[in-house]
């Protein structure tokens, strides 16, 4: 995926941006953070994911001769700029909440202290990256609480907005606790279970669903998932049955059938009940379609006996909150505090910390929002993962992330529409704020 | 964007079934066809977009030692199915709308006819290219109905969902109509103009406005476009005036300035009047923030004298409608025709045909879907693009497209909620569609 490392996968003025900041001789270091604003109703909490492929793209950032080309037959840029793009490097620190960390809204999920032009050419990326991850992987862990114990796994490709969005949700959904992806790539790449069973073409493409059933179970024995509903599901579950002997015969374990059609939930009932009686009872159901945390609440409520879930559209375009408002601010530059203070649209500057605080009886109470230096009680939420362009520590893989993840969702306290989570301003963040405010009105009076 | 043309970029199912074919020798040709089904109320028509992506898919699909080991280490797979890999290729035939095409419900957007397992293995990338060009231009063309002859401009790239979706989107919105795209590596990689300003830090990382504004002019002489709203939108207009001699002495000119919160419909009007009272009259005015062809509606019954819209999330995620319900399914294999006949899901089966009939002053009246070997009356819809594996033309520029996309547009009929577009299918196709029922239903007895 080159094209997802390219400096030129950001908005134009951040290039117009960096020449007048050349132009100026504006070198000094900036610090922004990226922080989501207000939740909408179907959201209680967000899921931090994606730093790890910030890491890689900060890490990797150059400018290609054909890059540099591109801009100069543009025409909007001067030469002593264009060559400064040669030798750029990113050469900042990044401090972050660690992948799988449950955070709320205004908490600064990442923090970017660089050069300004190095902090700003990467926001449109860098906001990229994490919003999609975070939105994919808060929806899964709703997903997840729902199903808590049941297989749950990711099959959005191909509705999935392009390829790595279809790559990046099977990560961020493994994240947030689901068992694997149906999409090979993304198992390839991030080490994610894969899972897959067959599709109605495979039995259209037989002169009977028998054929279709024998043939795949000749291919696979080890690994038979059959698909039921392309003709009717509960004669399809009774052909499995009558097929008993034939797939002994070819040493075929039917390890699970899969419903994708029509009311999955009292079909699960009838098929669990046919499959019992034939003697299949160590045979797995799976259910797929259109389904998201609003279907499963139904499947869970009624006790379908389902084992396992393939999710596909609703999550890997998170249907119902397909975006977030989130945004990268500037929070400090010279070393001077920086902030928007607009109503509605007001940010807190300065370099944060979040600390979190637990009940005794381990669950979440509430978070402090501080200035980064003051030394408060509670979980620090932020570490440093990058020093001047490099990383601190080597990639590690998503087993651990989701453990932590998996650890997290027990503390989460229950959420009611009255009732946010509370992520309050330390004192000092307030006095700080006001202190900015107060020097930039100011100057611009 | 090596990963966009993986074979790995599928879903496990289709390797498991392409193995299954495999060893029961089912090589035969197979039809498969893409359309979409019933449209939501936010939406009227599509606008078929992506079709160079696949052919691009297509035409590059290999899977590589790594991916053949990586699939060996699985387990799931046998070598002599493995080893068949090597020299995998596509080598099917493509037939489609040509892009920017408008088309409805149950019109097959593309045709795959291929052996039957190279025309299963590219169904999960097909529909994840096409689903989403497609739902995006479609998006962008009711922006482009509302505002037909302003500058729009696609802002999306950073909340897009990942670095293919940015880059598509602008593809996608420039074939639909949009002038534009802030996203310069979609300009380079696609030849479409390129757009900017400055954003919010700019003007924070300096001590005042009037300091931002005059390092970005100097910088930018030809290209100043100022951001007025960072302080206050109208204050920040009349600082733009106030600059005109400095702006002057510098060979500075203002462009245009660019409006981003707040009422801007009312703002529009004001700044509008600072400018023009202060001489002004050439600078244009730009708006974004949060638009879409809902608020766009308002600015247009209330004639805002706004000359350029900057459009980001909403369509870049299509944010009211984030997927559609499409189907790639199966048409016909070893010269049958084969179908999905369960009830809301029914499909037609067979090679088809879209043929378009124009009402007589020029404007579009109905389709017929009928089989492709018909000869009806009405403008065939689907052409041929690849035989053989090989493209039929080589790519061309998108110019052509969005020109061929406008054109159409003023054919389309005006819609309201009672009546939606008709598409009727061919007797010839009907009965097709009955004798397929027949047999497959007699052979599932």
């Amino acid at each position: 995926m080159r094209h997802s490392l390219s400096p030129l996968l950001t908005d134009f003025y951040q290039l117009t941006m960096m020449q007048a900041y050349h132009d100026s001789d504006m070198h000094e270091e900036a610090v922004f953070e990226l922080f989501f604003r207000k939740l909408p109703p179907e959201r209680d909490y967000l899921v931090a994911c994606g730093l790890e492929q910030v890491l890689e793209y900060l890490e990797n950032l150059r400018f290609s001769e054909d890059d540099i080309d591109f801009l100069r037959r543009d025409g909007r840029f001067h030469e002593r700029f264009l060559n400064t793009l040669v030798d750029f490097r990113f050469t900042g620190d990044v401090h972050a909440m660690p992948e799988g960390t449950i955070f709320f809204p205004d908490e600064p999920v990442i923090r970017i202290t660089a050069p300004l032009a190095q902090a700003q050419l990467v926001e449109t990326r860098i906001i990229n990256i994490l919003m999609f991850q975070t939105m994919i992987a808060s929806k899964a862990a709703r997903i997840k609480q729902v199903m808590p114990d049941k297989i749950l796994v990711d099959y959005g490709l191909r509705r999935a907005h392009g390829a790595e969005a279809g790559i990046m949700a099977a990560r961020a959904s493994y994240v947030a606790g689901f068992n694997g992806t149906a999409t090979v790539l993304a198992g390839k790449l991030f080490d994610i279970p894969i899972f897959g069973t067959m599709a109605h073409s495979f039995i259209q493409a037989h002169d009977s669903e028998h054929d279709a059933f024998l043939h795949f179970g000749m291919s696979h024995p080890q690994n038979t998932i059959l698909l039921l509903d392309t003709y009717d599901t509960e004669k399809g579950a009774m052909k499995v049955i009558e097929m008993a002997e034939e797939f002994k015969k070819h040493n075929i374990t039917v390890r699970g059938v899969r419903l994708d059609s029509g009311d999955m939930i009292e079909l699960s009932r009838r098929v669990r009940k046919i499959l019992d009686d034939g003697g299949m009872k160590d045979t797995l159901i799976f259910a797929s379609g259109n389904l998201d945390e609003y279907s499963l609440e139904s499947f869970h409520r009624q006790n379908a006996p389902v084992d396992g879930f393939g999710i596909g559209t609703k999550m890997t375009t998170s249907a119902d909150v397909p975006y977030f408002d989130c945004a990268y601010k500037m929070v400090e530059y010279k070393g001077l505090g920086r902030r928007k203070f607009s109503k509605g649209k007001s940010t807190w500057p300065g370099r944060k910390q979040v600390f979190r605080h637990f009940r005794n009886d381990g669950i979440m109470s509430d978070d402090s929002l501080a200035l980064e230096n003051e030394q408060l009680s509670g979980t620090p939420l932020l570490h440093q993962h990058m020093r001047s362009g490099s990383r601190i520590e080597p990639p590690s893989g998503l087993a651990g992330t989701r453990e932590y993840f998996l650890h997290q969702l027990t503390t989460l306290p229950s959420f009611d529409r009255e009732k946010i989570y509370a992520v309050k301003p330390s004192p000092a963040l307030q006095t700080f704020a006001d202190s900015v405010t107060e020097r930039m009105q100011r100057n611009n009076r």
